[in-house]
């Protein structure tokens, strides 16, 4: 973090805790340097910082007052989708959603896509020009079956950090989070099964799980703890369930992190019921906290958790490197791999593998936290000035999405389709529902950094949603 | 070619049509350096070859001779499986023989890979090593779903080679063959179905059905004209099919091209009963005949054949570039490949692209055709040499692996887990069927350079045959 990003983080603390109290004068920029013994530059770097985020107003030759405070926008309730298996629909949307990937010209404030564009990133390439070049034999070949044994055991240290405890024998390497949640579920589950998802839950699990012809019933879930355990005990005394589907850490698209007590509590309920639960963890290590919050496979003890993960969200999504610790599905999970895929590209794993040795991954994530967590506060802030009032939005725990929740009426689905017309593309509720609901909810992707090009968007996207609600108010 | 190999082949071109005969003296090093304006050395060097290949034999002070023929082994008869759907089993068998890949000592005759120690492949690693520098917004972000564009056109043109029209819209690029396969079956049928496959059949593509829960129908099939298409005709009037698994140009394992009439009679069929044919053209480029022979895909009219290929063969295992052509089934395929797996490596990608549009491709594969069809000699040789009298042996159109079929009695099985000690690696042919037929089988990968070590290997292997059958003919 730079200096005037860590004075501009302290002061926001300040004015949240009310040790500046609205419409107080703020030090003067002077008192401010010589206080911290920070350039006057810096001063006027952090104020700024915090002028653009609204918490401070300027008042011309008097200094920077503390801005009347906002309210900041409820969150979501706990959501309420049907209350039955269901078969997924919203393939067309989701292919529309994947169609504009291709368009650089395009906001893709709709899909997942992390920030590249960081120089911490730059050992990677450096590292993977660096195995092109001297090991043509290891990246020309085939590879084994399981994936490469010194990525697996860099992976075995990484996970350590979330209560995971695995050997490189207990990792199995995926193309990805995605290829790793359709392997772990393929091996368990066949189609006609009934899984248990949150609700929202992520569309690309969806669309999984309607490929393979399993059905999906939606539990109610609570956008600052998780899943309803409660609700779904209720759906296994009443409908013969495999497995749940969890993003317990960081998930997505709620951002919440699920307290350690109903992840075990989960946990014990898929014992007592004999349910698979795939936990995917591929925002875990975005969490805003630090030490990084636990798995729920960190608490398994008789293997019926198969965690899913990947670098897509960490590192980089095109170097398509997954994994699954498939507890006691291993043999089965293996050979999904092999029938489904066969092995997986060597290059890009020995370069992540030598990016985590040389302690470049680390440094990196962290970095990336802190952009994230400054990202969705700035993101916020927008939302809350360009957005109509009446709207809900997440506080996210971790990860880089953002969920807003505007009122009944508003159908995203149209005003995503004006909106792609300029060049902005959002992902509307109803991707993330296997029946379509949250019509007027949206996911925003927050990884985007927030340039005065993304405010504009932003303001953009406000403004096309209070357009729908007049219209709508007019009818 | 060399001169050398070059002057080689035409020699024993010339024995082989009778123009030297049996026992004939041959011209003197001299008078060929004369005729053909080569140098002596080039001249002994294409005798010495002559002579490694057993077709001359020296007489000191005397000159080379033409050695008696010894005649080509017969090759195998029409296979004749099980007649009805069967589970797929031997999973055990194929995990030893993949797991054989991670030791570098052992002499690898039971995959399927190819030569990868070319230096006609370096153009691919120089330009891999570029696109990673110079490209890292590329390499790291998702790909389109579908596969990049500038690949696809690339592929789109060389497919015109074997007849198929397609353009970059018709591709969808996937992780290899294998992935390219399962995405196409998973499409078109579901667990409990039933598909006709060759027998025998890769051992691959019989997991791949295990995997899914497909059952297989094994059909006979000829060594030399490919599936018998009276006998899948008669099972098509027994049992429900609904699609069926073709190597159709130089099939693994039998190495045959189909004639062009049987692909268009199989066609015919495959309309009349309205099945779906996966036409596997992974080794179609690396056919003997040149120009590369057609693709049933070349005929289809309706859209109901899925071309499934790859670089795999003849590029490199390690890149995990694939395609289908998947006609009708476009749609289905394309949400299969996003339920599967999602996007695929974008760095592999550029870097064929760039091969193929830079010319190296067509370069490098000229160069391996001539290779493994040397290479193939040289090992029947070996084979005729080396192992017990009472074998079949294919003769490959293309590709790069021998089928040999041993005395009933012979267990390649347990003489697999014999040379496994020493370091050898075969696959038994077990694993080439659904229910374990063809024990007294094996698979050979010519791919692996005809060196002197490798020669020792099939005298090894040779041995341990003829114990086997030693040993069965005292009990």
């Amino acid at each position: 973090m730079t200096r005037y990003q860590h004075l501009a983080n302290l002061l926001a603390e300040r004015i949240e805790q009310g040790l500046y109290r609205h419409g107080e004068k703020l030090p003067s920029v002077r008192a401010l340097s010589h206080e911290h013994g920070v350039s006057i530059s810096t001063v006027q770097q952090a104020y700024q910082k915090l002028e653009d985020l609204q918490l401070i107003t300027p008042q011309p030759r008097s200094g920077y007052f503390v801005a009347p405070r906002k309210a900041q926008p409820p969150v979501p309730a706990m959501s309420r989708p049907v209350q039955r298996p269901v078969e997924v629909t919203q393939w067309e949307q989701v292919l529309t959603l994947l169609g504009g990937r291709g368009d650089k010209s395009m906001a893709a404030f709709g899909g997942g896509s992390p920030d590249v564009s960081q120089s911490s990133l730059k050992p990677l390439w450096r590292e993977m020009s660096r195995i092109v070049q001297h090991h043509p034999g290891d990246i020309l070949n085939y590879d084994e079956l399981a994936g490469r044994r010194d990525l697996r055991e860099q992976i075995a240290r990484l996970m350590l950090d979330g209560g995971t405890v695995a050997t490189a024998d207990d990792i199995i390497i995926t193309q990805g989070c995605h290829a790793a949640l359709s392997i772990a579920l393929f091996s368990v589950c066949k189609p006609g099964d009934i899984v248990a998802v949150e609700s929202p839950c992520y569309y690309g699990t969806m669309q999984l799980l309607r490929g393979f012809n399993i059905k999906a019933i939606e539990i109610p879930t609570d956008s600052q703890t998780g899943i309803s355990i409660e609700a779904l005990e209720l759906a296994l005394e009443q409908w013969p369930i495999k497995g749940v589907i969890l993003v317990p850490n960081c998930n997505n698209p709620l951002g919440f992190i699920m307290p350690d007590d109903r992840k075990r509590a989960i946990l014990a309920l898929a014992q007592r019921h004999d349910l698979a639960i795939f936990e995917d963890d591929i925002y875990g290590e975005l969490a805003n906290e630090y030490p990084r919050p636990r798995t729920i496979k960190s608490w398994d003890i008789d293997g019926r958790v198969l965690l899913c993960s990947s670098f897509t969200k960490t590192i980089a999504p095109g170097l398509r490197v997954g994994w699954i610790v498939p507890g006691r599905y291993r043999d089965r999970v293996l050979h999904m791999k092999y029938a489904t895929s066969g092995t997986t590209v060597p290059t890009t794993q020995m370069a992540v593998a030598s990016f985590i040795r040389e302690g470049h991954y680390h440094r990196h994530v962290r970095r990336m936290r802190q952009i994230y967590q400054q990202n969705m506060e700035t993101y916020t802030c927008w939302v809350r000035q360009y957005f109509p009032c009446g709207i809900c939005v997440t506080r996210p725990q971790g990860g880089f999405l953002l969920w807003v929740e505007l009122p009944e009426l508003v159908d995203m689905v149209c005003v995503g389709q004006q909106l792609a017309r300029l060049k902005i593309q959002i992902a509307p509720g109803s991707l993330f529902s296997a029946s379509g609901k949250y019509r007027n909810c949206l996911r925003l992707n927050c990884g985007l950094p927030p340039t005065e090009q993304h405010q504009r968007v932003v303001a953009q996207l406000g403004e096309a949603i209070r357009v729908a609600i007049e219209w709508n108010n007019a009818r």
